[in-house]
């Protein structure tokens, strides 16, 4: 819980535009925390042991517990966390619903390219955003601890089968191609969220080409995890 | 995570038997737990609206978190905790889908019911353990803040369409069968637990008329639940 009183960016009072874009981009990180914690709990049915059933439902829980903080900043904004979560539930369930893993492997590449891609997106824009709601953002994007195990499990189920690194590097395009497809979508839709982006009178904005250096910074990062799971990207 | 460095009741080494009982019971209930989590998750996926799901996973991850002590108690009792857990998957797992809910409203009840039952059950057992083990388990059981949550959306289910509550007590009559008779079966094949509660040169342990009396306390205790919901035991 953040004790600052003053929600606004410096001492002003929040505009009305840029309560609603701040509202909207909680809303949609609070329900990829949630969907995400909800896909995970799916993974760990298909754990192939005990110990792995217990690392994901760790995960989880963690995942779990950033969405306290999240709820409780779009209460102090005056909004209905339900009300600003449901706005992205389509986008986020059509995500889940394309990218349904079919096994074990496809779910862990999942849980780390997805949320690492929507990690990396979320800060991009926490930096438009005033410095209470910013770093709110900054602590749900904290590491759930599945790197390690994530990248351990990936590469030694290549060691034993190959054929897996094929098919895994396919999954790991499929899963950016779909991110993509969705954030655009849902971008369109919401107005608050885009004129943020661009920028107000008093505000610095995106323009075409720092939109552009953003895509390039998230892809490249997206190729390094890739790489770090031994897959090409 | 306690301190003491004595696992055994007092401060008695631990008889072998006695040992290996313990572990069985601690086994049990961790797994217990670990597949209430992963079916609560799936519950949530069922849930109505974007509150309902946050507070099925509230009370997913409540239940995750007493997985830990459990497993610590495990370790200190020298016992394996993935192979311990092991050891009830399958009657966990045979339960599970024996008694997969049909929708929310069964769902709830079997979380609300069954996590009751499970509870009160380990409650008698842990009578007959050390005062260490008893502790962990004891505070495993702890409430998940699902009683209020669960009593109030089953109440309103049954308020707005009266054929629910006879569908509900039917469910409620078929947990309680298929828990009975997978806790059988699981007993019949565990020595260790089977022999705990029977007793042993220095400990107190259950006769047929002491177990006969057991069994009423958990099927008053059933209704109890059942008539809090609304519903016929």
């Amino acid at each position: 819980m953040t004790e600052s009183p003053a929600p606004g960016p410096g001492d002003a009072p929040l505009d009305e535009d840029y309560r609603l874009a701040a509202v909207d981009l909680l809303g949609a990180i609070a329900y990829g925390e949630l969907s995400a914690w909800e896909r995970l709990a799916a993974d760990a049915a298909m754990a192939p042991t005990i110990e792995d059933k217990m690392a994901i439902g760790a995960m989880a829980s963690a995942e779990f517990a950033h969405l306290e903080r999240l709820r409780d900043r779009l209460v102090q904004l005056g909004a209905d966390p339900a009300e600003a979560m449901g706005e992205f539930m389509e986008g986020f369930d059509q995500f889940h619903a394309h990218t349904a893993p079919s096994d074990w492997y496809e779910g862990l590449v999942k849980a780390f390219v997805g949320d690492g891609l929507a990690a990396d997106f979320y800060r991009e824009i926490a930096a438009y955003l005033d410095a209470d709601t910013r770093e709110v953002i900054i602590a749900s994007l904290e590491e759930t601890g599945q790197t390690a195990f994530v990248v351990e499990h990936v590469r030694a189920g290549i060691a034993r089968d190959h054929r897996l690194a094929g098919r895994l590097a396919l999954w790991g395009r499929r899963l950016m191609g779909e991110a993509l497809t969705q954030a655009q979508r849902v971008a369109a839709e919401r107005d608050a969220l885009s004129s943020l982006l661009a920028g107000g009178v008093d505000r610095p904005g995106l323009d075409l080409a720092a939109l552009g250096r953003m895509f390039t910074r998230l892809t490249e990062r997206h190729a390094q995890r890739m790489s770090e799971l031994g897959l090409d990207a």
